[in-house]
């Protein structure tokens, strides 16, 4: 039996719901844990995780929850090879990985619901503020992003190649919290041409945040 | 030849001087990154890294520089495999990639000098308000790494096990970022016990931040 701990607005989540779609797994349980009602702070989550952030996994067999966005996918990507999500060559490896990281690690971590909680209720930081902040972070990596995929012969249709990779997935879902904060991406030409032919893909399209339960309706 | 974008205190880059200590590899070059000058948002260095952030790493052979921190550790071990810095087990793998994305991605990102940056100068915030920034992440993320490493069995005399992993490598990075910023980590007695393990091999010891050029001389 595997267990997903999701939100349908958790971009990190969202990576994960690619990976598995990807590798045509699909989760026998999926709980929410709802980030806007604090459920990730509760007792229930803590035991789950107690960095109190969201996805975690469990895998057939059961075992201890796996945490962290990327140390799942690598681990599904290990334990279902098929479709890779890393190219073969340890170089190509490091350019995917280095890619995924920009995103998750230099960006998204900073517009996490903690981060914008600490600025509201810590710095008393009144909106617009808050979310220019996210907004910046978002810009700062896209356009360091946009500068490599661009710049960088290695990228085909996709980050790398003409193949889905882990780049891929986190792109995709930085381009999902550009769309949240309302973020214009018209400055990069090379990532909007990337989410595009991924948005194309369904195991993409059905595990976007907007087609999650609990998710407003598209106006 | 081999080069090393580096700074003595950037703590991304003292990760990957300990995995090219453990890994008995010695870069040829070692190009300083002032960050305290700005040096990372020059030219030169835009050239290297767009994301503007250390370390980067060129390998024998040449070729675009590598960077992220666990994307080049990831390639040395995937290049150098001896001694593994990884698990040979995929669960266990996926445990000690989450440990360091614990540190690398949902803590460090918050505290580099890009964010320091902007809480000061765009958000005008004042000291010492700028420091408790830091010091609450870092504490934030040593008090979850606390909980897993003294609850999960995996735990040995390092983070997983009896053997030095990427997890480790990240712990000990954490740590001397809470030295940088006085956090005190009486209440994290794993983590200190690991890190004071850590501290007896000598491929940590000589890639410590205080110990690279230009850091200043211990009290």
């Amino acid at each position: 039996m595997t267990t997903l701990y999701s939100f349908w607005r958790s971009l990190a989540t969202y990576r994960v719901r690619v990976a598995l779609a990807l590798k045509g797994v699909v989760p026998d349980e999926i709980v929410t844990v709802d980030l806007t009602r604090g459920d990730q702070h509760g007792d229930a989550f803590d035991a789950v995780n107690p960095m109190h952030a969201l996805p975690a996994f469990v895998d057939d067999g059961g075992g201890a929850p796996l945490v962290q966005s990327l140390a799942i996918i690598e681990y599904l990507d290990e334990t279902r090879p098929e479709p890779p999500l890393l190219p073969p060559d340890p170089r190509g490896r490091a350019r995917v990985r280095s890619l995924a990281l920009m995103i998750a690690a230099d960006s998204h971590p900073l517009m996490v619901p903690r981060v914008r909680e600490y600025l509201e209720r810590e710095l008393g930081l009144p909106e617009p503020a808050r979310t220019e902040w996210c907004r910046h972070w978002i810009r700062t990596a896209l356009a360091a992003l946009e500068r490599r995929l661009a710049g960088e012969p290695e990228t085909g249709r996709f980050c790398h190649g003409d193949t889905v990779s882990l780049a891929d997935i986190c792109l995709v879902s930085q381009v999902a919290g550009a769309g949240f904060f309302e973020v214009d991406t018209v400055a990069f030409p090379t990532v909007r041409r990337i989410a595009e032919t991924c948005s194309a893909i369904e195991a993409f399209a059905s595990a976007h945040p907007l087609r999650q339960p609990g998710a407003p309706t598209a106006a």
